[in-house]
């Protein structure tokens, strides 16, 4: 994600609006910085290896929108009243732990996906200096979040749930990431067998909707004492929905979001991704329009590429997706209407009010 | 590792042979694929993905010498008179938890060092459908550790102690893995200034000693309700040096060690490894023989890796490793005779018997 455009008090309450929120959020990242290096960067046998850790830290983990990270924050404030300066630090700490699940993710995607920017600056392994380093440095990102838990919140009640509730997204995740690379590889050529919206809604939930939806707000109901599993699987009903939209608008922005805006260049053409848009078009294309997708889908050449794009245009898919988003806006509004339980419905519309229309 | 040769009853005890405790603990590897994959091969929404992984646990995990799982189990036996069978079992389950520790890591580092093979057959990330799929494969190695974890360990009162220690050991070996991979990996040529017995001690310690040594003893020892840190701090200091031992031999062996043997073919050489035997040779060319090393060390040529091992010959280095295997062994058996403190001296005698004079 970059940075959200709805941070307009559409999504304000009582105790954090999100411009100053996004200020505080940023403001303790050098202060995790400091608590996960400081140590080993005394320690002479391991200082080398820790120097390069910051950097990983300070180049993957801070500059991508921070909406996982500060949703941890927003939620935490729509579930407690007046909560203490300690317990606000914990939130914003557990929303960068969000970030770090990200970025390790992230930093390991692009290498498999072979992307080459991200989030406005070159992908990190496509640095000279690191390679496929760039894996052990992905491992490295996932470990600081057990140490930030474990400084943080190792006295909580709600420490091993959290442990448990961040083991559980991770494996969600890789268990979306493999659902999506066997969909995009095939043994040979293109196949467009799999390229459902069945199994686009099965990669969505659980590459991207669990992370980056559910967990930022289960942390919160943890940290507020919510632990029994009927809020929970309300919660999690809301919030998958609100992440299955989400990223049918990535795939959308993929083609159709200025690169200089979204931070990235699109490559989900050429890497044969099982994308929202390419679906759209198998449902709707002519046997002479499936040969120019068979033909010019999953090739890394600009020409080919291009038509494809002109296929999408000549389909009007842009204004599918237009009537899609509208319509699903009125779904996720009435589900949250109807199984919020006893949770703050103002906590699920506020997400939501960050992600719909966004350009970015 | 590779198979150990010493399972001859040197390292018995009352409640465990290592013949029969190996066929024990390979009996349970299906019984934990079934508990990993059930649920998941009757989701339609995910069956594929875990299929897949099904392969992954099948091809990389069971095939090693599995010496570090059954040291939990032998361990745990040293410490506890009569344990439980349902005890045995969960000894057995941790110590496959540290197999897939090292599946994790091997899967990747295999990838970072473009080794080609591993335990006698081709790297998983050399098969043509895996490629760089094999980074998330990684990842779910290690997810599935605490699925186990969680499965079989919840409800004790180690619980946390055990997730802990997981999380430690990884981020160690992770610092260990970054010395390794910038000592090996200079800007530009063979850069052998931080070549030094320093600096291969600190890899060793981090990259293998603690999660190969320490931790399947430490789980043992949690298992058992030990988790004082005096007793954590005298086994952990035996424990590491005994890792260090085995690091040299391993280093040796790569170079020395026949391939149908050791399971594999050692890439140290060409790739530009801090291992110790080229730091023993830098201790002893003269300024010809270093740059026949600085010529040919780092290059995957079979000619000049073939000078390489000429050089080592002419060094006699064969001889130098052999003294040095007998006086660590004496400082071991001295270093266990005085720090074991409460510990029995008998499961770390156990633990390096496996090791000395081992071939593979």
């Amino acid at each position: 994600m970059a940075h959200i455009n709805g941070t307009n008090g559409t999504n304000s309450n009582k105790k954090v609006k999100s411009t100053s929120e996004l200020e505080e959020f940023d403001a303790i990242f050098p202060v995790l910085v400091e608590n996960l290096t400081q140590n080993g960067l005394k320690d002479s046998e391991i200082s080398d290896a820790i120097t390069w850790f910051k950097e990983v830290l300070e180049y993957n983990v801070p500059f991508g929108k921070k909406n996982r990270g500060i949703s941890v924050v927003t939620s935490y404030c729509q579930l407690v009243q007046d909560p203490t300066e300690e317990n606000l630090t914990r939130a914003r700490v557990l929303g960068w732990c969000v970030e770090l699940l990200q970025a390790f993710f992230l930093v390991a995607d692009d290498i498999m996906d072979s992307s080459i920017t991200r989030r406005g600056q070159p992908c990190w392994y496509k640095l000279n200096k690191v390679g496929t380093i760039a894996i052990n440095d992905s491992f490295y990102l996932e470990s600081a979040i057990y140490v930030l838990l474990k400084k943080y919140c190792r006295d909580q009640p709600y420490y091993v749930h959290l442990m448990e509730l961040f083991h559980e997204t991770t494996l969600q995740t890789v268990i979306g990431q493999c659902l999506d690379l066997i969909t995009s590889t095939p043994s040979d050529g293109v196949d467009f067998t799999n390229y459902t919206l069945d199994r686009h809604a099965a990669i969505v939930k659980w590459k991207t909707a669990f992370y980056s939806f559910y967990l930022p707000v289960a942390i919160a109901m943890y940290m507020a004492g919510i632990d029994d599993s009927e809020a929970h699987t309300n919660a999690k009903r809301i919030l998958l929905q609100m992440g299955h939209f989400f990223q049918v608008q990535d795939d959308y922005l993929d083609c159709y979001g200025a690169p200089e805006v979204i931070g990235k260049i699109g490559t989900d053409i050429q890497d044969n991704k099982c994308g929202w848009l390419v679906i759209q078009a198998l449902n709707r294309v002519t046997p002479e329009q499936r040969q120019i997708l068979e033909e010019n889908y999953a090739r890394d050449n600009e020409e080919k590429i291009e038509k494809v794009k002109k296929l999408y245009r000549d389909l009007n898919l842009s204004q599918v997706y237009q009537d899609y988003e509208e319509k699903s806006y009125q779904e996720l509004m009435n589900l949250i209407e109807k199984s919020s339980g006893n949770l703050p419905k103002q906590m699920f519309i506020a997400f939501a009010m960050k992600i719909y229309k966004r350009k970015k």
